[in-house]
This record gives structure tokens, sequence and C-alpha cells, in this order.
């Protein structure tokens, strides 16, 4: 029996969710909850499912998962909500933009039963995935420094800003937990550099569009991360891992193989020029990884924690900004 | 409505087809003819389709096409069989391995209606596409060379090769269809010498591993064609395209972009083992085209006439390497 | 006239830039000062000149210049001593590791005539000086954020550590040159963190061997600098430069093309394992320019004020060290 | 005491072999000779010896060797005169273009004593040896098949083509040579095709400008070579080696590692354009070669064998293209 879902939204993330969900052999996408109709129609019909309201959602008894798509803002009421109704969740990162919010509801979320996935997915990503191999394989050692690069291809409208949670909370939130995923150990100090260098409308909205934050570990281990809103050349998504036997790239793919060889030089085709395109196949396969939770046979390899933990980052970091000085993390 | 659809052959092509019918939204796939009755059963639940006989199959009006991916002694006459009764035909390459038999059935093959489409899949291709795209767009000056690299991994048990049609119709057949999807002129000489270095099986069996063809056309270019049974290092696919004002270039993808860096050198992640992987995308292609041709939405981009031309280029070579000299071409 | 000149110094650094002055057709290297005496025996046997103490060097009226890379602590006092005796001097990095006894020779070093050349060897290579050209073409648009990874292959002798002046002054002071190289603006901010993660050795010495240090300036620009003592896979020497139209990246040479392509990936050769290789060219390079400088037809591209504003850095980022806290720099 | 020798021909390889020369510490160049007195006097002035003429040369007998780089037509009458009076001789390629020459002088040609080492430089470059010495690592398993590419970028004046020798004895001789030392092994048959497709005048002056020339050898080995008189993107010089267990590729040494990273790709900067830059180690290391020849310490990489074989090779191409068929060697 193949177990039924929902999708929560059809936004950018709601359609991309969708289609995976709609595509795979082992979910049965049955309802699309969107508040604006023409939204709902157009992708309920091309992900042959019908539309329904959340409440309705939460009451039928044969569904076994959401997967919630939906603004940022509206994610942890209906996590829990579903929760509640012992729904499986797959869970649009973030979690939600605030501390306390998030661990009033500690106990809930942090319930294996029923499971909550949070969708870290450049977990996902092959390319990140042979990386983490080739450290546990112990090829270069002993890791010692990081280096996460995440660049946008160019920046979001302004009027995104305001509702984003910021650099840090939005984006950066992506790297912090890459590096929690990377690093087997816990950040003791972060330390932070941001300006607004691509667009003035992003300062007006008091936010940053280019920062480096470092995290330094109890064991002196070291991590960068370089942050930009606008590349000019692609969706640059890069970890450079040091170790003391050696260092393991997992660079950008490009969109084809091609070289071009003429008196200029070699030119390489472009990097994939955003998200959806690069991490296809990490979206593909967080889809799996749902589908997995559904049957029993996998927990959620992201979750509260994982959130709680990327989020006290992102708040160090903007602390850092404000005081100009690093800022220590509890340990707990 | 959409489209429904049989595969024919439950082999390594057929799962492969059938996988990539199954999920297309495009193509209902309702039928699996398939002999062997366990291989039946299997990828007939998994696809989620019915198991019927290929007269079944024929008869039943609601049918739109047929994807025979039968072993390649009975593609011509499954194809002639299902375009007879009006079902629009997708056959994996090569349609026959005779070419006295694809020409007495020319008449029937070329009929624009039914379609059919015989399976170059290379065509589809988003690497060679990106090249041939960059051939059209000047940036590399006119034509003059190529040489087109398709070294196996390892090579096939020796009892393939007596029903194969030898290397030149089985395996460079590709290549052949390549140089004229990519040179807009037909060759006027063949050479090629062949030789059995990867397995004595294989020469025992009357065939050979290791080849070069050149093919010279009479603008005065000239393909250099580059094969071999086992590379030793994976599934190596690539095209060099030489201009008159630069070269492009189309290598081949890695599974990974891991790169690691030791002592011993910048260690690059293995490029893909084997076709199902490498072609992946081509595959899916190929399926969206047939939807295409079954909507009416476009015509069959390889059928009959790349069928011939390539056979007719696979059967001059080999007459060079018995001869040892050159084959002139019928130019028609 | 050739112009002649003398060499100080036979060790690493002296044997480097006196066999480069030996070959270069531009200049006569007469003498080499080296207090041990086989030490100089062997290398002015090798170059083809004379041995000589430093006192007979600064009487010789024949004399335009001498090549100072003798220890660091005698850099200073051998740099005046030859100015004041009108020898243009070329003088290897650091001047001095000491501010306050740069800044009382502020006047006679920064004095025009006779020359004084500090051997900031990076600017001279081609790698980054084609990096320095493609930024100053516009084709990535203004400079916003510069990555710098100088990471050495292995760890000093701790014997060197106690005279080195430590990471920043020894090490970093390229890295500081090279921001100062390629950003047309003085950094308003330092902050570092730096741990000794290769060798206990070196943090009983005092020192670190791992650093990451972040500039930040005024308009915003962002540099990181990326350090270790140890790679484990040779001499890593990379310039990152992100603009707001794209990013111009200066690599490692290889030490050879060679790549070997088996089932476990595609093995790049080996980058260079120490600074002797990697930097020949621009060592070569240094000579023509000091070549030229005694010509009288070229300024010294590095020299007082150079080694000032790297020396600054390197003292601000010892003191972030120390403190925990951005430093800011006097804005002169 | 450093061996005297002399430079025949002021023309661009000699010019090359000058400042190699002259630049050698195990060297002493003390004569120029060339007809021409203005290109004379430049070179010897830039070189610091003096002219002379050939006569003059030979009779001197404290002279050790003779670097012969005049025009083709001349070398073997000046190899043989040098020789005959008891001088060493680095003799630029080709030694002639006619066998029956040759092998008319073969007794004094193959002796040991005066040494004849004739400049086939590609032997010398430390890309194509660190080719060599993977295949001899064993690291590819048995070396099966080889692609050489050698790309000129741009043709030679027409005016050079009469004497030239052509496509084969002027250009592809080195491929020739090349094949001979990576390959363990005589080739048994050669095919070629070759067109002019680059420039007219190249065909009115009765040669061809592009090629591809196919070696087969008695154990099945195959060896293709790629040659064009413009490649429109630089001076392409590579050799693939493929083995029973992986390949080994020899690339393109490349003018900076710079690359610039925007929305149309990453751009590599371009490969060398041209011989004297690419293989400028090369040349180098030959004179390098010769001084250990003079010194006793070295036997003559190559001399009448190697040209012989190169030769042999070159007219039995030009041969295979008249006749269009391939063309048996004889083994001896």
């Amino acid at each position: 029996m193949i177990p039924k879902v929902a999708l929560i939204g059809a936004g950018r993330m709601g359609a991309i969710h969708g289609r995976n969900a709609a595509a795979n052999p082992s979910l049965d996408l049955v309802y699309l909850v969107e508040s604006r109709p023409e939204a709902a129609a157009g992708l309920a019909a091309e992900l042959g499912c019908r539309t329904a309201t959340f409440a309705e959602v939460l009451v039928d008894p044969g569904l076994a998962g959401v997967i919630i798509a939906s603004p940022t803002s509206a994610h942890l009421d209906m996590v829990l909500a579903a929760l509640r109704v012992g729904k499986a969740v797959f869970c649009e990162k973030p979690l939600d933009l605030e501390l306390d919010r998030l661990r009033a509801a500690e106990a809930e979320l942090k319930a294996v039963d029923p499971p909550l996935y949070v969708a870290f997915n450049r977990r996902f990503d092959p390319h990140f995935q042979a990386l983490k191999a080739k450290l546990a394989s112990g090829a270069i050692g002993s890791l010692e420094t990081l280096h996460l690069i995440s660049h946008d291809p160019a920046p979001p409208p302004p009027s995104f800003i305001p509702t984003s949670g910021g650099l840090f909370r939005d984006f950066t939130i992506h790297d912090f937990d890459m590096a929690g995923w990377l690093v087997d150990e816990t950040p003791a100090d972060v330390f932070a550099w941001a300006e607004c260098l691509v667009d003035p409308a992003i300062a007006e909205a008091g936010d940053v569009d280019t920062a480096r934050v470092i995290l330094r570990y109890a064991s002196g281990r070291i991590c960068v991360i370089s942050n930009t809103r606008r590349s000019g050349y692609g969706y640059d998504q890069r970890v450079e891992a040091y170790g003391s036997r050696g260092a393991a790239m997992a660079g950008n793919p490009h969109i084809s193989t091609l070289e071009t060889w003429t008196e200029a030089g070699a030119l390489a085709a472009p990097i994939f020029a955003s998200f959806p395109a690069r991490y296809a196949q990490s979206y593909r396969a967080e889809l799996d990884h749902f589908a997995d939770i559904l049957a029993g046979s996998a927990a959620p390899l992201t979750g509260y924690e994982a959130s709680l933990r990327a989020l006290v980052l992102a708040d160090a970091a903007g602390r850092s900004v404000k005081s100009g000085a690093p800022v220590a993390l509890e340990t707990t």
C-alpha cells in the first residue's frame, strides 16, 4: 500500500516537491493545499491530485503524511497541527525563524512518532555525500578546516527580504547545517562580517547581502562560510575540506561537459544558474527519504535538533555582526 | 488523453525504457510483452502494467504505440507487424543487422504514418546536444575533422558476440549515427583497422574488440572513430570537433564533482561505469520524444534513413577490415 | 656595461637568487658573502664568483647592487649599510620583523636613490599577474571579496620558529602583501583566529600553524586569508577574486599535465611540492626587475611602503589573536 | 673545463638553441656561423660569441661540438663534415628529407664516436616524459592504442612549403618519432588520408595541411596521428595512451592557471600559441643532454636510427596518400 501524502503550498518549492512526489513510485500524492485558487488549480491538474483545505487534509484518516512548503511564517504552526493528528511531516526549511518559538515546542518537535523531517536538502546532494564519505574513509586524515562557498546567482526581489529572516536565517542556514553535518563537533565561537554590496534596497530593508562567517571549534578546527546574494556567474555551491593528510573538494557541476577551445582559451559550460537545477537530484532524494520514513525504514536525517543548531548559529552570527566581536556559544 | 503504450521485452534495455515510460506523465504504459514468465511478472509488477502477448497487444484498438526492446533478431518483424496495424513504433537500435532486409522493407519503414522512431539515444544526450548547438552557432568556424571516442568499460559475455552482428553493427553503429548527425555530409570512403586485443574468446567468436575507423567526405572532412570493448576506466564517451576557428569538446561527466588532493595528485571522481547511468538523461529524453511523436507534435528524429545510413557504414567498415583497403561508398 | 652585483647569503633563498643572477644576462654576479666557509666556497664555485666579506663588497666602487639573502635578523642593518654607500638593494622579505625598527629608518628606506627592492616574489608570478590583469580589465566587474589560499606542504623544523617572527610575520606576510597588491584600498579592520593543529612543538615555541585572517575595507570589501603550515598535498597557492559580474581564480600549476584514468577516477599530476619549484618563474622575474632597476628603467615595485603595510597587518593579526577581537587599523 | 661549442644558423631554431646554449653553465658557446651578416652580428652580440665561417669552426682544435640549425637542405652535409673532423654534433631535425641520402651515409652517421644527436625535442618535454614513465610503471596495464594530437596554431607562409619536405617529413616527423619512443614495437603498416582544408596555396605548392595517419603493429596495437596546420585555438600537443587497465593522457599546459567565471561559463587561459613557448623546457633539456653527451656521461637519445625510422614512416604515409591504400613496412 503506497502511503498517501498531501502537499501544502504551490509556490516555487511546493511545485518542486509536488512534481517529485508525483513521480515517486513510493508516494501517492492525493491533495494540494493552496490558498490562491489559480495556483492551486494549475498545479493540482499537473500533479493529478485534488485541492483541499489544510483542515480537510488533517482529518483524512487515510493520509500518512504532509509536505509543508507554505510560507516560512506558517511552517511551525502547520507542522505542529499535523504532528498532533499523527501525520508524518516533511517541512521545507526553516522550521521557524525564532529560537524561542522552536524551543517552546521542543517536546512535540523532538518526539519520534510521528516523525518530522526538515528539508536540509544539501545533505542529499551526491557531490556533498561523496565528500562526506571521503572524509569518513580517512583518505585526508583528520578534518582540520572547512570552507563552505554558497553564492547565489542574483539577489531575491527586495520585497522578499523583510519576511525572509535575513541572510543568516534564510540563506546561511544551509551552510550552518552543512557545517553541523560535516564537522563532528559543536562550534564554540562564531564571528561574522557582513555587508551590503549588491543592492542598496537590501540595506534599506535592513539586511545584508555579502558575508563571511567563521566558526571555531574547541578542538581548534575552523570553518569559513562565504556568502553572497549575487555571484554574476551562476549558483556557486562548493565545499572544501582540509585534513591532516590532504583535502577533499566538492565543486560545481556544469550544465554540460562541453568545452569550446578558441584563441580566447578553453571555455567550459556554465555552472547551473539556480537551485532547482543544481539541486534537482537532492530534492528527489529527499522525497525518497520521506518515503522511507513513511515506510518506517528510516528515521529523519534532520529534524528539530538540526533546525535548532542551525538557527542558534544564525542567531549568533547576527549578534556578532551587531557587536563587531565573536560570540561564544553555550555548550550544552 | 494520455496515449497508451506497450513495452516489448524485459531485458536490460526493456527495463530502462519501461521505467522511463512508467515515470513519464505523457505516456500510459499498459502492457509488457515478454516470453520469459518470471522476468515478465517481476517487471510488470514494478511498472504497474499488465503482461500480454504481442498478438494481444497488436489488436488492442486503444493502444497508440509500442516500445520494442526485444532481441535484435526480432526487431524488424515486430516493427513491421506493429506498423501494419497502425501503431507508432519506438524501436531499440538496430532496426536490423542486414541491409538487404532493411531495404526490402523500405516502403513501409519510410512511411510517415504510423511513425517509426529508432532509438539512437546519443542524439538526446545533453552534452552532445550542447556540442551540436555550438557547431551550429559558428563558434568554431566550419567543421573540418571529428573524433568520436566510444570505449566500453568491459566486454560483453562471449556468448553475446555471435548474435550481436559484430562490433561495427552492434557498437560502432552509434558512432556512425553520431557522425551522420554531426557532419552535414555523407561519407565518401571508409577505412578501418580492427583487432582482438581484449579477449581471445571474442576472436574465436569471429569478432574484433578494438578498432579505428576513418570516414572521409568529399569536402575533405575526416572523422576518426575510436572503439574498444574494454577501457579499464569506465564508459568513455566523447566527441571532439575541430573547426576552422577552434574546437568543441564534449567530455565525460563524472559520477560526482569530488576531487581528492593528496601527495599522489588530484584525484577526480570516476566517470560513469556503464551506459544506463551515463546515458540516463538521454533515455528519458527519448521517451519524451516518443510522447511528442504520439502527440503529433514531433516527427521521429531518427528512423529508417538513419538506420540505413549507419548500417551502410558498418557494412563498409567490415568490408574494409576484410579487404585491408578503403571502401568507397555509393553516392545516391 | 652589465652591472656588477654581490649576493649576501648562501642559504636556501641565497642559492635561488644566486643561480638566477648568474644566469641573468643583464647582471654580473661577482661576489658571494657568506660567513660559513664551506657553504660559501661551494656556491661561489657553482656561480663562478668570488667570496668576499660584506665590508669588502661595500667598498668596491664598481659594484652597483647587492642581493641580500642573509638571515632575517640581519636584513635591515645590511640594507641600510648598503644604501648608505650608494648601492641599489634587492632584499629578501621581510625587511624586518619590528615595526618600530622599520619606522625609525623610514627616511633612508623611502629614499628613491639608491633604490630598495623588497622581494615580495608572488607579485611576479605569471598566474597571479594574469589574475590582476583580468581584474583591471573589468571582466568581473568591481572587486568585492577575495580569498587568498596559502598552504605550506609541511611545517618548518621547530628550531626555525623562534627566530621566524611567527606565522603572520614570516608566512602570512606574503598574503598581506598580495591583498595590498590586488585590492585598491587599505584595510580598515583585521580579525584572526589561529590554532596549533599541525605540530605541538610549534605551540611550545610560542607559535601557531593554522589560521584564518579576515580583512575588512571601508568600502565593504572583505578578504579572507587561509593558512596552514601543512597541507598534505603540496604547496597550495591560490587566489579567488569575486566581483560584481563574475569571479577570477588563479589555481595551482601541476608538475605535469598528465592524467591517469583508471577505475579509481582521473588522477591529475600533483601540484608543486614547495616554493622553489612553484615560484621558479617569479624568482627569475624578480631578478629581471632588479636588473631593470639597476638600469634605471624601472622603480622598485615593492620597497619600504609595501613592507610596512604588510607588517602592520601582521602585527594587527597577532593582536587580534591575543585579544580575541577585531583590530581597527589607523588610517593615514 | 667547459666544452666549447659553435652554433650554425641564426634563424628561429638557431636563436632558441643559441640562447639556451649561452645560458647553460655546462656549455661554452664561442662561435656563431651564419651567412646573413646582419642576422649573424645581432645574435652573436646577444649571445656573447664570435661570428665565424663553418670552415673556420671545423678547424678549431679546441672546439668540442657543433649545434646545427641551418636550413634543412644543409643539415646532412654539415653533419658529415663536422663528424669527419671529430666534432660531436647536435643537429636540428630532420637530419635529411631523403631516405637514400640518409642510408648512403649510414656508416658514418651510426658511428658512436663522435656522437650525433638529432633534436627530436618532444622526448624531452616533461609532460610526455611523465606519460612515458606512467606507461613504464604498468599503471595502465599493457599499451594497446595511442592517439597523438599535433595541431599547429596557424599555417607557415606558403613560401616555406616547397622546401619543407611536405607535411609528413616536416611536421608529422615528430609524431612518427613519438610513436617510436612510446611504442616498443615497429609499425607493420601505415595508412593515411590527407587533405588541404586550411589554405589553397598549400595545395598549389603541392602539399596538404590536414591529415590522419594510422599505424598498425604486428601485435595488434594501433596508433592514430591527428595533424592540422591551423587549429584556431593554439598549439595543441597531446598524447593519449590507452592500455589494458586504464589510460594516460598528457594534455596541453595553459599560459596560466587563471579561470574567469562569468555567465558564459568558466574560461581557462589559452594554451600556448606556438612551439617556442610550449616546448621551452624541452629545448633547454636538449642542451643539457648535449652537454652530457659532450661530457661523455650520456649517449645520444636519438640519432641516425631514430631519424631513419621516422623518415621511413613519413615516406610510407606519403605513398599511402598517393595510392589510397595502406603501405606495408619492411620488417628488418
